[in-house]
């Protein structure tokens, strides 16, 4: 069986990032850009006041006072049309054009009406070039300002809605199927009958994807036949990575893999050693384009398909998004009680972090009280996953163990 | 004016959760429970598998070896009919109920069909209840298993939508209207004109409070005359929060102050002493129902509205929420370079710590060469603001700073 970072390593190389594709500026956050961006302006494209106020020339205010004729007013959107010329100004708004002729811009705090029209300024600490940001400083026509590779943040948003980025090339967002397995399943509004328990890790699973970043398409339930599975899983391979769970344990029903490899899903692998989600299967399906859609077929309890999706489906996620996770950081926690392994398998077991180290991670950890791999309820208490290797062994209070944080 | 933290507090004290709402628990993720939540069924909802195999008497297995007549084959959404009598097995899936007079289940892969249809066991290492969950071992029906103010998590979604929680009490997402103001914006798809610039607060603002999980509500760019503006902010208080962009600062254009006010809004503070986005107000409009609408109106400039946002927009959605944010923590760093503070008011400087202390954050930064509130450009290479203190100072490379990270 396959270790778990041998698994992982087995998913990376088996993932590439999507073609990128030309999207809305709006729908570029948190995508990867695919090209370079170059500005469309000058920005500013003009000389620009930074206030509102009055734009002079700069030699009428040598002595700190001025008083000086009016000649029009010039608001955000307008342009000015009168050069100023010695002895006269413009009023002039924040972000609007500076007139020709003007050098200086005074603050409309320093200035006073006087009775006929004619504007008082006082500004003692005056320079040439106050308040105005001269055009192209930040920017000039054709300016590479943004290179491919780049994480579209809200900043990046900006700049690109300001340089006249409307549509760009990205990596777009990942679109993850997430299909639930098995005859005994209800959804969460109907009552389980005899025999039946409810579709959580549909749920669960579609809001872990959400939280990657990537689109979920829900695909909801397959019965346990052919038919039912065959239609559903076919609708999985046309989005970009399929989720499955349940149906790959070792039963007779157990139809998944077999109806994979009709659909033309080769496996990759099956089985890892690990506790919980040892029946983790693993697969690729080339399409006629050439790409490889990735198929992960997480077992069905549902910790262990939270902790298969964690460790395999999040990384996979980010290398379609073309934005592989780093290596993960390796944390080191005290054990706060005793703590006895048993098993062949290394066993991700849920654990409390103290509230005194939260943002530094590790340190202190509180092993949870788990009834097993169906046991959801304790999780929600969990904060992250104690990691211990294979063998019984013993641990004490106080022995430092490695401690995986939840995402 | 208002010191940044005095203008935080008075946003704090204003600021109060929504009302809770009950939403389908596919919209539940990332809002907080406000109620408690019980179990409608015990979990596992009978004796259960864990693993496919045989359902025996452990009796007949006392010796290591067995060979048991086959009964029937149970899968998971079946019910067993035939009770496990000594000498007799049932084949039975993961998951699947466990048959009356069964204590213990034996793996498939320790199984042989014989000829005939015998079933041959051997398990050497077997025990009384192998294998078997009992019915309520994780969660008895009517057990509390969520008290309310919890985050919603995928395993909270996860156990929800075990108990039967298809729907849900809750502190919404709050819908945050993004309204730019001036009559100088285009739209990023269009050219701008002599005198106009590109509207690229809007796209970004809305970025921005897509980023802290609130659902945005577009209102494109009001332009400045009390007709326009009046439509579009009657729009937006029919939100949960509005930010405006734009219109705030002192020109004889600024008509977003006197609109406010006109629609009930009244102004709770204007003006703050910080560099970017002194000119940011803030006020509060009751509605009929006694509701208090928050309402920003940050900067035009969009490096001061991007700042603004973080400072105070953030702060206020979250407790829209019901998720007041901690506490800011405070970074120290160390400066890699000179830098001469000049101003009367402290400054938020765009800067960038070093890949080596990413993640612990802080130790050392890199203050970027920028140009002002108006550019963006550099903003997008920055990943926190260093906080310079108000007044003249010239620091030394490797003074400490305080540093806030970009979230």
């Amino acid at each position: 069986m396959l270790t778990v970072a041998e698994a992982l390593q087995k998913v990376q190389d088996c993932v590439a990032a999507l073609p990128p594709r030309v999207v809305p500026l709006e729908q570029a956050l948190g995508c990867l850009t695919a090209e370079a961006i170059a500005s469309d302006i000058d920005s500013p494209p003009y000389d620009k006041s930074m206030v509102d106020g009055y734009a002079i020339r700069f030699a009428d205010l040598m002595d700190g006072v001025a008083e000086l004729r009016f000649l029009e007013e010039v608001t955000a959107g307008e342009v000015p049309r009168i050069e100023v010329v010695p002895g006269t100004t413009t009023r002039i708004m924040t972000g609007a054009p500076v007139p020709a002729g003007a050098d200086a811009v005074v603050m409309v705090e320093r200035s006073t009406e006087l009775p006929g029209g004619a504007i008082r300024l006082e500004d003692q600490k005056s320079k040439l070039g106050q308040n105005i940001v001269r055009r192209a400083a930040v920017m000039r026509r054709g300016d590479a300002v943004l290179p491919a590779g780049k994480f579209v943040t809200p900043t990046v948003v900006g700049l690109l809605a300001e340089v006249g980025c409307a549509d760009l090339r990205v990596v777009p967002r990942p679109r993850v199927a997430v299909l639930a397995t098995g005859n005994e399943l209800v959804e969460p509004h109907n009552k389980p009958g005899p025999g039946q328990i409810r579709n959580s890790n549909g749920p669960m699973l579609t809001a872990q994807v959400t939280r990657t970043g990537a689109e979920p398409v829900v695909l909801g339930i397959a019965r346990d036949d052919r038919e039912s599975l065959r239609t559903k899983i076919a609708a999985g391979l046309e989005t970009d990575l399929l989720v499955l769970s349940g149906g790959v344990s070792a039963g007779v029903l157990d139809l998944v893999p077999s109806v994979l490899t009709e659909l033309g899903v080769r496996e990759v692998f099956h089985k890892i050693s690990m506790k919980p989600g040892k029946p983790l299967w693993f697969g690729l399906r080339e399409s006629a384009n050439g790409r490889m859609t990735p198929v992960f077929g997480l077992p069905g309890n549902p910790v262990s398909s939270l902790v298969c999706f964690e460790l395999f489906v999040r990384p996979a996620i980010a290398q379609l998004a073309g934005q592989p996770l780093p290596a993960e950081p390796q944390y080191r926690a005290k054990l706060r009680e005793p703590f006895t392994h048993r098993g062949d398998r290394p066993t991700f077991w849920p654990g409390r972090r103290d509230e005194w180290d939260r943002g530094f991670f590790g340190q202190a950890v509180q092993p949870l009280r788990w009834q097993g791999s169906g046991d959801l309820r304790t999780l929600v208490d969990a904060d992250c996953l104690i990691c211990f290797p294979a063998g019984d062994q013993a641990y004490a209070a106080g022995e430092e163990v490695d401690v995986r944080p939840f995402c």
